[in-house]
């Protein structure tokens, strides 16, 4: 009986979860209604301040979730265009980072703005995204030591740019330069020569 | 007559515009009511409509502006602290730079992460910001010119440090990473090895 009860929570829960994300992505952040998250959910508006404690708590989980799926995405997307091969140089590893006017990455992009300025007053969702960052940062060492290993003899990489630039580049402010701004190729060159150790 | 008229016309449009900064200071982007705003600059929202259009465009003037300050402050305590000395080195011109850990910096942040993402559904908004960016990013430019004109002799810089780097830094990712990331001293390092040309 005990994990039936068990179960049956892990169900709504879920539901609510599921539920607030279509109304984020229907209305937006700032048009979530906890009372049309309940009727998706086929629940209560009790039910999910049982879970949540109240609509702050319940955004701090979906955006959380939403944030760590953006960067989980990124981050496969790169490495699995890289760790498939060996003897990479840093010409590859350059050349297989996405363009910043990519269209996923600008949708990408705006979610990630939107969901870091709703942490602002939301300390609960903020204290997640810092978890989630510091998570990243370990993952991101993870992939460069594998990215290390699969180096072509004689290539080497200054891990600082990923770590340091790279992980705290905004491309969006790339996207408001216009044509004022660098060129991809410019970018990429810049990269690779501040890449090479 | 005439130029009365017009002057009257800026005194309630500026009216209208300290108002709606003084509602986001209290009650946030989110919480802006335009009876409110029209309340205080004793106007009508009539008259608010008649400058503005809707809410949407009061928001792209009062957050446009905040915008360009929060860029403009940052650029000119940078020069303030470089521009009266000659014989710079890239050392100064590193040491220089403000710490991420500074609270002003992180308000300034805040502000700013709130601003872009209230552009990502305001297409006038984000037009300003575009053009704000594009320039800043000439300013830039001529700050560089300026700070090359005081180098020390013997000293270079890698201007792209500045224009690919640093102008799409956002300094909340390293705030996010805690102790997990790296140090202050670490990042200033890199920054002089990488400037160096």
């Amino acid at each position: 009986m005990k994990s039936e009860t068990s179960n049956r929570r892990v169900v709504t829960k879920n539901a609510i979860l599921e539920s607030a994300r279509r109304e984020i992505e229907k209305s937006g952040i700032l048009g979530l209604r906890v009372a049309e998250v309940a009727a998706g959910a086929n629940c209560s508006i009790t039910q999910i301040y049982r879970y949540f404690e109240n609509r702050d708590g319940l955004l701090a989980a979906v955006l959380g979730d939403m944030y760590q799926e953006i960067l989980d995405g990124s981050m496969s997307s790169y490495q699995s265009t890289l760790f498939t091969r060996h003897n990479l140089t840093v010409d590859d590893v350059v050349d297989s980072l996405p363009t910043v006017l990519d269209d996923n990455l600008r949708l990408r992009q705006a979610m990630r703005l939107q969901i870091l300025a709703a942490a602002v007053n939301n300390p609960r969702l903020e204290r997640r995204i810092a978890e989630i960052t510091q998570q990243q940062f370990v993952a991101w060492n993870e992939g460069l030591d594998e990215l290390e290993r699969r180096l072509a003899p004689g290539e080497s990489l200054d891990r600082r740019v990923f770590t340091m630039m790279l992980a705290t580049t905004m491309p969006y402010y790339r996207v408001l330069m216009g044509d004022a701004g660098y060129t991809d190729a410019e970018f990429r060159q810049f990269l690779k020569e501040k890449l090479r150790t």
